[in-house]
């Protein structure tokens, strides 16, 4: 995203400084208690220098729309969502038993090699998890006291602590729906939509807006006019991350090439496949999705029937729509006009082919 | 504890009424997200149902101590600690595989069930696990929002919010070094003295005291007393914990007779009875504790070679102490006097034999 919306304002570079002064001042406070915990600083600062940085824009954006001037202690708002989303990812890596974020080992893998290498005792994979779990927590934690230590105006924050609170819950309880098709395997297109909106949707686009929005006091019209963007825009995000997370390159998504086939991940892409495919290709990705023996031919086969039943086509088809009607709710909204032109690029960035 | 300590002032049923409305307050708002969520309020509500409701009691005379006077805020603060301590158990219980919590199916196990009795697909353990980690993480920021939105003044809550930050970086913290601590299984008195610091002591106690002074304007003297009080009283029932964990009745504990001992904690009762051990008693130990096929014959052996060394006595010599320290730091201190008895009797209750 060299030149893109995220060099306006220079917010990769800021929210980057914000997390660095955060964890530079936790740093002597965790040494108080014990060098021993040093590696959970070091593990994390590797984590979030990684980060696109998405929601922290959002609600940078949400608020410089709303009238908000630019300042410090707004970014510091807009970087706490990085550490509440580091928690999201070393949660779910968890859940999800993944290998590599970001192109480097999970967090829980890191600590069981951390375990396997000191030699120490019982499990090495059990510790990897337990301290993952800790580390998160701690992530979810630090994001709210990141946010509520920010500098803005108590009044602000009171404001914008429903739309903060909300995003939290729909996150957790969009991730537990998750987990839930994923051991129901019912995968309907409407079932896989709705675990898209909450966990996707409003938790990375839409209510940052919000939070953003309402700490610079906006207005319903510029509220509503930030679901009209964010919800759809949200969507098409992770109509996107479905797409990448199967036929991706993993130079670029940080993970193995079909990593949401052998994972067996019911995506709206594979529910659309489903609905679309004949006898033979349906039963095609039922023997392959998330098989214990999928190789890397299985993988080709895999890709190239969710392509003939016409559902990659029908996904990209959806993405525009949405981008479309994201960016189409800009035109005529109460939104600043200064924000547009960088919530346009936005759209375009969260959205784009990356092949 | 009938007619105990957390009878004053009625705080056993006025946290339970929070809890209940704030639960029933989300009830709605995950209802509109999908009917599929209500197993985890489900779960939650039988899970808080049984606690000791020791944090808030120390939150609450924390205020009083310190002149608040009462009303609901101070107790909906309170119950907040309630709901960070769900978080805490449900992710330890993970951690440490515990099958039970409170003579009940541990969360992971729950959903382990539910999984199971469903015919889902996929791993039931794992979908567990998944489960309970995503209902820990709503735990802990429905704590922070409990505490946020209470209705005690900004003022307030900003005065108090480092007390509270501190002490959720410090649980995680000591979360992490106990983690360290099993796998190592170094053991020396010491280390372990520090982790039942910072596990226990600062986050059952000393800052839930800390937090409802603070909220009450409290001054250093006050604060300071609370430390005198709270820290040796934190480090006693953690103490006392350690020997139930070992010797405790089932029917008390809510968990399987020695089941520290089947999990291979390295409590400071351990540490003890090895600094104290013959070379043949310590043989014992090393060789029993937390050993794969550890059954009943094997815990009574463990439990008499414990005794043998002297580390019960010597525990219970220093929970007599600390119990004595704690108490004494009221005398001549600053603290509301109406407070002292309550303190005086919350630090019996929490320290005393339960056999």
């Amino acid at each position: 995203m060299k030149d893109g919306p995220l060099d306006r304002a220079d917010l990769h570079g800021r929210v980057q400084k914000a997390l660095d002064t955060f964890l530079d001042e936790h740093q002597p406070r965790l040494r108080g208690v014990s060098e021993d915990l040093d590696v959970l600083l070091d593990v994390l600062r590797d984590l979030v220098v990684g980060g696109k940085r998405l929601r922290p824009a959002f609600c940078y954006w949400g608020w410089r729309g709303a009238g908000g001037a630019d300042d410090e202690a707004i970014v510091t708002v807009a970087t706490s969502f990085e550490l509440l989303h580091a928690c999201a990812i070393i949660h779910d890596d968890v859940m999800d038993a993944s290998d590599l974020r970001r192109g480097r080992p999970s967090v829980h893998q890191q600590f069981a090699s951390l375990h396997r290498g000191a030699g120490w005792r019982g499990d090495s994979a059990g510790f990897g998890v337990g301290a993952a779990i800790l580390l998160g927590d701690l992530c979810l934690a630090w994001a709210d006291e990141m946010f509520t230590a920010s500098g803005l105006p108590a009044e602000a924050l009171r404001r914008a602590r429903p739309a903060y609170d909300d995003m939290r819950t729909e996150l957790m309880a969009g991730q537990y729906l998750d987990l839930l098709e994923q051991a129901r395997g019912v995968g309907s297109v409407e079932s896989a939509m709705r675990i898209v909106r909450y966990k996707s949707a409003k938790y990375t686009v839409e209510r940052p807006l919000h939070v953003g929005g309402q700490l610079a006091g906006a207005d319903t019209a510029v509220l509503d006019a930030y679901s009209a963007y964010g919800l759809p825009l949200g969507e098409a995000f992770q109509l996107r991350d479905d797409l990448l997370g199967v036929y991706g390159d993993p130079a670029q998504t940080g993970k193995p090439a079909g990593d949401d086939l052998r994972e067996g991940k019911r995506t709206v892409l594979v529910a659309m496949a489903l609905e679309q495919a004949t006898v033979a290709q349906a039963d095609v990705v039922k023997r392959l999705l998330g098989a214990d023996d999928l190789d890397d031919a299985g993988v080709a086969a895999l890709r190239q029937v969710i392509v003939d039943t016409g559902a990659v086509a029908a996904v990209e088809a959806r993405i525009d729509e949405l981008r479309q009607s994201a960016v189409g709710a800009l035109r005529d909204s109460s939104i600043d006009v200064d924000a547009h032109d960088v919530l346009r690029e936005l759209a375009a960035a969260a959205t784009a082919r990356r092949d």
